[in-house]
């Protein structure tokens, strides 16, 4: 009997072991291997923010900062022409752009004039050439926000067409379109982590993920665990905020255990990033919040 | 050091014990106990079935088949007057009855014309006191099939007014209103288990649940061990048919270990029922999917 029959059969439950059968068992149990398609040991903490929160008062004394307290990779909005300038900016710093957070383009891209979405893709288009030309791993994207009057699957079916056409066009620029789901009050067209992963699979091409905001699922997710393997290999990029306030993980009680338990079953290795504001003082609380974070990570 | 300290922090990992240092590891070691959450000691794989697919001439003969076979329920469509001689039936076979699967009542429920909404709850009211008196452990409805016209949202909006009208109603008849995500060609709006939970969560009252089915998960969820650990506590019957064909489970290559692991993860008690066709002879194919369905429950 092999110890992966063990494992699987349960034969051994209930029952103490004696000496002469505990030698079967000495192979090193950690908390990963046993439970199916756990792959933890892939995981990797590493942390990204938005520049908001981050002290200094230049982008170049916050790179600084941001490097000397252990973080890895920066965020920013969309791509202007001077873009490359970026580029030097985290070169100097010794850091990584991890992604670039556009928005919905104004819901140009899902909108039923063909115009209006043909200008909405040239504008993405723009900033996925620039994500790719930076080293960003996606461009964070909201195919729909607010309270749309048209049914789902309409706007659904315009979101997956859009991937079909732009997520290759990404994956040559080496970059991903990253759909980000929202709570309901910015955007009820897509609320759940598992419902961006599905419109991936339907778009069935590469170039394509899922950019879960633990903000925003803190609302919408019954289960942040679930919702972040459901995401699965989809998943390129992490947004953190509170879940009450939008502020740092840590300064209310919403737990972020769940999550970083899903992201180390999924073997997660990208980025998790601030996407929120502060409440103190951005020197002691940013750290606080850091800690907190690879905390809740270890327990996880 | 404790063993739950050897678990959580791996201190193992890595190492080859010595025989002097394995005597901290002589508990029983289970697939089970080290993945946090994990509450597969408590769950039970519990067969139930629509009687189309079970042999046998008459429901006597069919609920008698079924019990010899290892069945503990069976599942019945919308109940009329004679009700209760179902009860007799099922306690006459030594069987339970495990839900009433009553479909949609042509999406009154959700009807924008509030005498048809009145009229609907009506409907589902008398179901919810027979299911009660069955002891059924809940009706399994769906909100509105087809293609709406109408955004998602309002759909949801009035799915959880009724919910928070008529769950405190199921509850009182010590049963559950339980959603049924279903795939997009029969059900645009409610697709995913996770969606289907946050619903009963918005709700927040008692006698809601959801009833999550192999066969539509199949389609829609990106993983279906993440759709029923999602699903969690609001599991309260699950639905089995295999995907491509929705007929029994281990007659096509649709793997059901994912969706038995999820089950056993949240600790699932409940029933797991046939809603599909046989390809085949009923008397050899029926017990050759149970035997396969417990092998996937046994491996996840």
């Amino acid at each position: 009997m092999k110890r992966r029959d063990f494992l699987t059969s349960g034969v051994l439950a209930g029952s103490v072991m004696t000496a002469s059968s505990a030698s079967a068992a000495l192979t090193p149990v950690t908390a990963s291997a046993p439970f199916p398609g756990d792959r933890r040991s892939k995981a990797e903490f590493r942390m990204c923010s938005q520049l908001g929160i981050i002290p200094g008062n230049s982008t170049e004394d916050k790179l600084k900062w941001m490097k000397s307290h252990g973080f890895e990779a920066f965020e920013i909005g969309g791509l202007g022409d001077d873009y490359l300038d970026w580029k030097k900016r985290a070169d100097d710093a010794g850091l990584l752009i991890a992604s670039i957070c556009i928005g919905s383009f104004g819901n140009k891209l899902t909108d039923e004039d063909p115009e209006k979405r043909k200008q909405g893709f040239d504008e993405l288009k723009v900033q996925i050439e620039r994500a790719g030309a930076l080293g960003a791993n996606g461009v964070v994207y909201v195919p729909a926000t607010g309270k749309p009057d048209r049914p789902n699957w309409r706007i659904r079916e315009l979101t997956v067409e859009m991937l079909k056409e732009l997520g290759p066009f990404a994956a040559e620029h080496k970059t991903s379109i990253n759909l980000e789901p929202l709570r309901r009050y910015e955007a009820w067209f897509l609320r759940q982590v598992s419902d961006a992963a599905a419109i991936c699979k339907d778009a069935g091409v590469p170039g394509v993920g899922v950019n879960p905001d633990t903000y925003h699922m803190y609302l919408e997710e019954p289960d942040d665990m679930a919702a972040l393997i459901a995401g699965g290999e989809f998943v390129k990029h992490v947004h953190l905020g509170n879940g009450t306030k939008r502020q740092l993980p840590g300064q209310d009680n919403h737990s972020h255990v769940k999550a970083m338990r899903g992201l180390k079953y999924i073997g997660y290795a990208g980025f998790i990033g601030y996407e929120c504001g502060v409440n103190g003082d951005k020197e002691t609380e940013v750290p606080k919040s850091v800690e907190y974070l690879r905390k809740c990570w270890e327990e996880a």
